[in-house]
């Protein structure tokens, strides 16, 4: 039960490139679960990859292949993760990606690999190969909505966003992919996402952009604090648009492009957010007036990774004490809880040390039942911000991930 | 439902410690949820409380007195934890002492009292101003075993322990109850634990001695992760052993005094998780072969916190993937993955950088249908090493926390 995720609309295509898909039969008999990518020659490409240091094979491959090539395809399986599958899994990864440069005449390293679903078990190589074809033979630019679909593993619904903006009077295109789910705390990237857009831009600034954007989305969000081992967020620029090279971080087009794809970003995050697993809730978790932006993210991670503040959410339950409880042992310094203030929505729930004066149970209540909710706390010692999105906990998310691999 | 939680057997008095209990209604009409210590007169006390910012009225309050005289009652109510009541709170608490000081004649600053329940409600001070009486009438040497049972919350059983050990040639006698079920990460001392022994020991020493016991019990637990804003841990010495007395932590009774006071609170605090909510697996996590201490904890309580492990056990599922997972994005600095090796119970199950080639899955489900887990990680970097306990994540975790307030 996805927290109103929108239908997925349809995605603008980003000239050059095209997307395919098949159904290897990885994990379920009758859903796509393979996708390839192709990208014109002169695209530019930046990348985002997990910090786990138990990273999965294909990461490991895709860091290298992206260190001394451009990238040409990417090739993207659902239903198995590839990770924790030491030198064979490796081998696995080189080996999918030889599969697309024999059939394209591209260089193996011009492939880049990516895996998603369960860990450990080994890749099946040999149902990726044989589908590789059927994915490449149905490569389209309008294949990113299919592509959505394919990607997903818990996923309950697709998730894409397309933007248009202008760069110096030409129309710049952003559109991007992702899937999500659990395992969910980026920790230098979130899952699997791709983004594309027509503008013209060097790698280097290219990945400044990405980095922007991804400290105001992908960064921002956490189901469960897991970090996974696969996660990967991938941005490619084609330069199709003909709008004007973008070739520093100064260029006039950078913030526009940077907004653009921030935008993007920013939506595929919260819809990952929105579906995850057993979701009923989607709470933004602000903190304002920190000493710094790391002790702002500090309590917020502390109050979204609570699963007493969680089950809360769940149960529509004001129990404000638990947000109070986590703001306190966040590890702030010196924290004069007499000036902090804690609201739910606009409703003021702690103040003074203690509850709100003004504070009712029905107040509360309010709010709670909203589907929606902004958890804000005033820490009233500096003038850092930051905002942080995560969801409730609920008998879903342990059923769902009690049986995942049954 | 407690996992393995042996049936609480008599407890030993100790000599001139007397224990009363009542019924104040607070949040039960027919469960005791009121209890007073008695202390002798020369008995020295050493305490622990929570790191939490937003400490509990009562936290504050013992805190003063403690500082300024020697204890001769403890007053616990359960039911209600007076947090997150600011100014009106300490009133209450001071209230409650002066209660106690008023029927017995002894000062105010020698009653230290705790709370504990729901958060955030006013303590009410009539009640438990009503039933201190009765309590005090009901003063009795073998009052433990009731105190166990009123200072509980949503514990499902009473917990305590006792042990006696010869320190030269004399017998000491420790005893300890305490509560917990949830809201259990102890960041200095965890939920509510009252010990005693009738060695003789002076305070500094007694507080080293709580300080070494708690590093090994109380300090390496949890459930999850969320520290209380009400934790407390009381040891009380009354020197009625006759037992020589303990000035220094040199002095040749201390290691041994230490020994039985470790004990106690690693039964106590093992009994904590074994009936921590919802629970239906008692997990070791032990971590060795670490550069440092502090090294193997952060490894040991990312495993310990992860919702996906803890959901993995509950379903006795053998999902080594997320336990590699954990490890991984535990912060260690250069991690050698194909240097580490997890093993559940006596199977190992990572190697090399993935799963081990002995593994079967038959092999991991075996040890994943006990109720009672240890999950080994050798880091393979150091000699350090150290032990967390905690438990699984079931769907009775999320009722009993989505319904707690209803």
């Amino acid at each position: 039960m996805a927290v109103n995720l929108p239908e997925l609309l349809p995605l603008h295509p980003i000239t050059g490139i095209k997307v395919g898909t098949a159904c290897a039969q990885i994990k379920q008999q009758d859903k796509d679960d393979l996708t390839l990518f192709e990208l014109p020659p002169q695209s530019t490409c930046a990348a985002v990859f997990t910090r786990n240091a138990f990273c999965a094979a294909p990461v490991t491959i895709a860091k290298q292949h992206l260190a001394i090539a451009r990238p040409r395809f990417l090739l993207i399986n659902s239903g198995n993760a590839n990770a924790g599958t030491g030198e064979r899994g490796l081998n696995d990864a080189l080996s999918c990606c030889e599969a697309v440069a024999q059939l394209t005449g591209c260089a193996v390293n011009e492939v880049l690999p990516f895996s998603t679903g369960v860990i450990g078990a080994p890749l099946p190589v040999d149902k990726i190969r044989t589908a590789a074809p059927i994915a490449l033979a149905a490569l389209d630019a309008q294949g990113w909505k299919k592509a959505a679909h394919a990607i997903m593993t818990t996923d309950t619904a697709p998730k894409g966003d397309s933007i248009q903006a202008a760069i110096d009077n030409y129309t710049v295109t952003v559109t991007g992919i992702t899937k999500g789910a659990g395992m969910i705390k980026p920790d230098m990237a979130t899952m699997l996402a791709f983004i594309a857009t027509d503008a013209a831009i060097t790698t280097p600034v290219l990945q400044a952009c990405l980095t922007q954007a991804m400290d105001e989305s992908f960064h921002r969000i956490t189901i469960d604090g897991d970090t996974s081992t696969n996660d990967a967020c991938v941005l490619v620029a084609t330069g199709a648009s003909s709008s004007p090279l973008i070739d520093s971080t100064s260029h006039a087009g950078f913030s526009l492009l940077v907004n653009a794809i921030s935008h993007v970003c920013k939506q595929l995050a919260q819809k990952i957010v929105r579906d995850a697993e057993g979701a009923t809730k989607f709470m933004s978790i602000s903190v304002e007036q920190g000493t710094s932006q790391q002790e702002c993210l500090d309590v917020a991670y502390t109050i979204a990774h609570s699963p007493l503040v969680k089950t809360a959410f769940f149960a529509s339950d004001a129990n404000w004490g638990r947000i109070l409880a986590a703001v306190g042992r966040a590890g702030v310094k010196n924290l004069d809880i007499n000036a902090v203030q804690i609201y739910l929505g606009e409703v003021c729930i702690v103040e003074n040390g203690g509850v709100a004066e003004s504070y009712t149970e029905e107040k509360g209540l309010q709010v709670m039942r909203e589907p929606e909710i902004l958890v804000r706390v005033l820490l009233g010692r500096g003038d850092s911000q930051e905002t942080v999105f995560t969801c409730d906990f609920s008998y879903d998310y342990v059923r769902i991930n009690a049986e995942y691999r049954t």
